[in-house]
This record gives structure tokens, C-alpha cells and sequence, in this order.
């Protein structure tokens, strides 16, 4: 069955403002705990995006506690970015955990289809049910199998053209995709939920795909939905974004500046 | 033994301004090299906070390596904020080692109490005898065995509500405990030093508290007092803090104004 | 053979402006796949310099995926900052198959010549040929042998000190030579560049140094010869920071703002 594009552009919607405003609160109430087994390169970043919106973060990476520590969290992520031997045990730990006590959790499969070993762990994992998948287009395409078994994965695709194997991969997984890209499409494999917005200087900072994968995670023990998770975290992103570049004097000040709104968004009702 | 909080209002000082100022030029004319073995979360942020105030970070982790490296370090740091398998061997090497040659060391019992491993970890690196022990309210009352063996640690917990259980630590382990909180305590078990200031965005920005963690064990050689050192490094945290605050615009730029403030303590006589 | 330091001073030129411009507009247009394993305090910065400069980090540091991602990386970077027992096997295989697939790469012998792990690791880096040797003056001096074998390494060694040892160390290894300090000196033991500027804020941020590691690495295939990437690379980062120190206000904002002008390199023609 061959899925053409436009198919979906009458079931296109854009998140609600209101429903923003209102999560962002919750978040902020509740800190949920949120454990991350992610990347070396942004565990820092990516713990100051939780604390900059509302939620608690914590990293506990060790096969001793991590099956202990999934217990313990409202939410967990797992991204592959810098998978090891070590972490790849760990991480299929965690998410037997999750499954196991219904912890909500996101996966994110950073680069999966161009490398054997994540791709194999990647697949563990998936059986595990995440209950959101956080990529960019290639990511999302190898994952789906879409355009023969993650062959011909294209960087450079656009998050639109890999609209259609985000919706078969959440109707075959039950997870919710939140596929990032220039406009971010976030599906259940029925609704699809469109959030333009954000600013390309977004992919000159290392770190922010991940942390909104981290920061969708925090919203699912808030909102109850991973649809409306997904929707709200990457709106804040999105939004954060654009506030940010405005007064940014380059890559280091944006980065700087997009924790500042982040921590700011919704303390004056915006 | 019940203690109870007032039996210790006496004995509370606030540290001395001269000092800090005398510590701070100690610290910058002589750069101890200061060995961290801590968080991944934190390790760019620590070693970011140690050149700021004008010591030499170094973070060397590997088994083949700690205990040579400890011989030359003028202090050490074990923060047990991400420990693993491999990382618990190493930190228990660094600690035989600082013991066996006197090298001054604080130890950061991150989240003792609330996981096996760790506690188990901590345990036996309490054996190495720290010069400091720095935590929170929550991981003070679990390690002094106050309110039940570490059941019931409440992350909430005020640092005043600990302090009976820091002085029970202190005087037990021969330690000077570091009890940070909205007001930081530092006592050796006797004299009992309180820091105020600081500003509630520091639990905002991840790393304040390990990161105060290597700046104590930084001041343990320049000082040759344990409660000095602790004592001079968090009026360290809290004025940077503090100054940081009243030109920051959110979380993003506070972690940035905070190194500035680092850095530009006492180069005025302020 | 005694060197005297005078003998070289008629053969130093300076890095000319217009091949900098040309550099790196080529390298934002070819954005070279820049493999980096680096040690964990300075990942996050690393990354975020290459994304600034206009150049694709990734780290990917298990023994699974090390051999292919070089083969699809185009060029490499080793720093022995952190180096563990895993991470040591992971570099000889990623410097092994750089070897055999003409991948350019870096090394950076953080701390050679002062712990004898990573000494023996350095030196069996050292038979797969790097194409870059980016170090201190202390690093380079122990790598070269001069001074008896690594003894005395003095940490405070100027720059200009190791010029002989480093025009030694080029001669015998085959490799361009590129010593950091107050002034930078690149050789491939005939031609040396020099490169001034910089500022002394410069070695208060962590990271610098192993992120101008990478940063060559990432000219190296763009510009196709060492001793240019070194150079241009070396520019890049003086100009930088003598533009960031400008608008610093302190150790945070000056990280910042080093990225932020990397990033705006070359926009305006500058």
C-alpha cells in the first residue's frame, strides 16, 4: 500500500494553545522524576532543559539500580546517541522495567538503520511498546523500514516526506511518533498533529532534538496522553525557539537564551 | 539521644568575609590540582567552576590511572551522582589511595539512601575516612542513619531539619559535613557555621551543588582546615549566587552569570 | 643534535587571512562528518564548537559501531583526557581502520608522558600515523622524547620551549605538529606557521584546547592538507577569542560568546 502525502492533510491539526498553558502548569506542580539514560554528548543540556521547564531529572545508568530506579520515576528516556556495550544491557533493563510497572517511556533511536549494533539494540528495545518514538526524518524512515529496510536513509529528508512512515510506524507499534524536523508532526497513526514554529539555528546546537525527547517524557505522567505530550513539549520548544533567536548574537547566546524562555514560558500567562 | 534543633543556636556563626578574601587569593596564587571523580552530567560544568574560582580540575577515571594520579593531586573529589560498576571500583581505589597518603577528600553521597547500590558504594567508601562530606538534607539524614536507617528520607527536607543528624555524622565519621539547603551548614561537629544567601534558581541549574562538592575538596590544600575550606567555598556559591541572580534573565543565563561571578570574585577586594 | 630555538625563527610565517576565508566557507558548504572520541568533561563544548564553525559532530565511542562509522565519518579525532580500559580499545580499532581506510585524524595526547596508561596508549595510537598531533607544550615535549624521556615535563613550559621538540616529533612521525599555548606554532617539521593572538581566558574554559582538536580534524578533509587545516583551524579559534574576550564579562559569558563568534566567522566576509 502505497501512502501519498496528501492523503493526510485533512487530519492535520495544530496543537491548542490553551492545552500548552494548561500542561506547562501541571508540570510545574507535579516535577515529575524523570530518569534519562541518554547521550554522553547532552546529558548536561539536557537536565537543564527539565529543571528549566518544571520537571525533575535524574540519570541512573548502572545495571545495579536502573530496573530500581524506573520504579522510583514518573517517566524514563532512552536514547541511543552514544549506546556502549555497558548501556545497551542497561537500557534494555530499563525498558523491561518500564513495561513491567507501566512507566511511561520514550525512545529515541539516534541514528538507527546506519549502524548494526544501535539498530540491533533499537530493535530490543522496541519490543518493549515506547510510548512515544522522538526522530528526525532518516531516523524515522529506517525505523518504519519504509524505502527498503532503512537502505537509501537520507539525512537531509524532510520531516514532511517522511510524514507516511511515521503514521504506518505508529500504527504498527502503538507508540506515538513525534517526527522533528523543520515543522514537527506528531502522530498516533490516526490523528496527525502539526507544530510549525522554532528556528533552524535549532540544529546548530547540539542537544535539543534530544532534550525534547527528555521533555515529552516528563509531560506523559502529566497529561496522561502521549499524544498531548508530545504536542506540548514540542510547542515549547518551538516556541522557545523563536523567542530565543530573536535575541541570540549567535549559536552559544541561543543556546543560553532557549534555557531562559524555557524557564520563562508561562510565568506571565504566555 | 534525641538532639534537638534549638540546643545548637548557640554555637551557630556566620562565616567571616576577611577570610574568604585571604582563601581566595591562597586559592588562585597556588591552583591545586584537583582530581574529580564525579557525574557525567556535571563534569563540564565542575571543571568550568574550578578554573573560574582559580584551581586546576582533572578528571582522571580509569583504574589503571586513579591511584597514580592521586599521589599527585592536592585533593580529591568522589561524587557517586552516576556511579557504575566500573566507576565504583575506581572511586574505591582513589579513596584507599587519598587515605593512604593523606590527601585531603570530600565526598558527594549523591542520592544515598535511595538506592542499594550507592548506599552500599558510599558505605565502603566511608571507610577511606572524607575530609568533608557534602549532601543535601536528604542524603545527610540517610548516611547519619537519623530517622531510621535512611527509610522515610524525604527530598524535601530543610537543611536546618538535618542538621541534628550532620552533627551525629560529623562527630561519629570524624568528617566535616557540608549540608547545603536554602541555608548551607557546614560543622565538624563542635562549631556549627552558617552560610545564608544563595538564591533558589541554584537547584534550577544542574551541577551548583556537586560542582560546590570540588570546590570544597579545591580549598582543603589551600586552607589545611576542613571547616574553613567548606565554609569559604559556599560563601563562594552564595555570593556568585546571588550577584548571578540580579543580572540574569532565567535559568540559561544565571548558569553563565554564575561562572562570571566565580571568576570576577575578589579581583575588586570584593 | 642540540636545537637552538633561533635556528627556526627565519623559517616562521604567519597563517595568511585569505586562505581562512576560503577554508571555512568550504567547510560550511561540505560540512564534513567529524568523528570525535574525546574525553567526558569536554563533548558537549566540542560538539558545539564544530556545529558553530559549520562542520557535523558525532561521537560514537563503542567497539561495535567504532570501525564503521569511520569508514563513513570523514575524519577523526582521539583525545586521551578521560581514557578508560573500554575506551582505549575503542581508540586503537577507530585509529587502526583510519589507518587502513586514509581517514585523517587527530590525536591529542592529553596528559601523555605524566600517567603511564595513556603514555603506552598514546604510543600504540602513534603507529597508525596521525595526521595532526595537537598538544601543549608539556604533551609535546614528553611525546618527543626531549628532555630525557618525558621526565621533567614541565606544565608551564612555553610554547615557543617545544618548538624544537616539536619540529622533532614532525620530522619523526610524519605528522603536522600543532602546539598550543600563548603563541601556537604548527610545523610539519620543515615549515612552521605561527599563529598569534588568542587570549589567556582562553585556558580558564575547559575544553578549548580538545575542541581546536577537532576543529582541524574537520578541515582536514576539506582542505586536504594538515598543515593548512591545522593553521586555518588555529586562526579561526584566535580570532574567536580575542572577539569573545571583548565582549566578556567573565569566564560564562566569554564560552558563550566564543561560540556565538565562531559561528558568526566569515559571515561578513570577515
Amino acid at each position: 500500500m502505497k501512502m501519498e502525502i496528501e492523503d493526510y492533510s485533512k487530519k492535520i491539526i495544530i496543537w491548542p494553545h490553551p492545552e500548552v498553558v494548561e500542561d506547562l502548569a501541571q508540570l510545574r506542580q507535579k516535577a515529575p522524576l524523570t530518569h534519562c539514560i541518554t547521550n554522553v554528548v547532552v546529558t548536561n543540556f539536557t537536565a537543564n532543559v527539565l529543571l528549566a521547564a518544571g520537571a525533575s531529572p535524574a540519570m541512573v545508568v548502572t545495571i545495579e539500580e536502573v530496573a530500581d530506579f524506573v520504579h522510583i520515576a514518573h517517566a524514563l528516556l532512552i536514547n541511543v546517541g552514544t549506546v556502549t556495550t555497558f548501556d545497551a544491557e542497561v537500557m534494555l533493563k530499563a525498558a523491561a522495567t518500564a513495561h513491567q510497572t507501566n512507566t511511561p517511556w520514550v525512545l529515541d533511536p539516534v541514528a538507527v538503520g546506519a549502524l548494526e549494533f544501535r539498530t540491533s539494540v533499537v530493535e530490543k528495545l522496541m519490543r518493549y511498546n515506547p510510548t512515544v518514538i522522538r526522530g528526525n526524518a532518516s531516523e524515522i524512515l529506517a525505523l518504519s523500514g519504509f524505502g527498503g529496510g532503512g537502505k537509501g536513509v537520507d539525512a537531509t529528508a524532510s520531516s514532511l516526506a517522511a510524514l507516511p512512515a511515521a503514521l504506518q510506524l505508529a500504527e504498527r507499534s502503538g507508540a506515538v511518533v513525534a517526527l522533528s524536523g523543520e515543522v514537527d508532526y506528531i502522530t498516533d497513526g490516526k490523528e496527525i498533529i502539526t507544530i510549525p514554529g522554532g528556528h533552524e539555528i535549532m540544529t546548530k546546537v547540539t542537544g535539543t532534538g534530544c532534550a525534547l525527547g527528555a521533555l515529552i517524557a516528563a509531560f506523559l505522567p502529566v497529561t496522561g496522553r502521549a499524544l498531548r505530550a508530545a504536542s506540548t513539549a514540542s510547542v515549547m520548544f518551538a516556541t522557545a525557539g523563536e523567542r530565543a533567536f530573536r535575541e541570540s548574537r549567535g549559536t552559544g547566546s541561543f543556546a543560553v537564551a532557549f534555557l531562559d524562555q524555557l524557564s520563562n514560558l508561562g510565568s506571565t500567562g504566555e
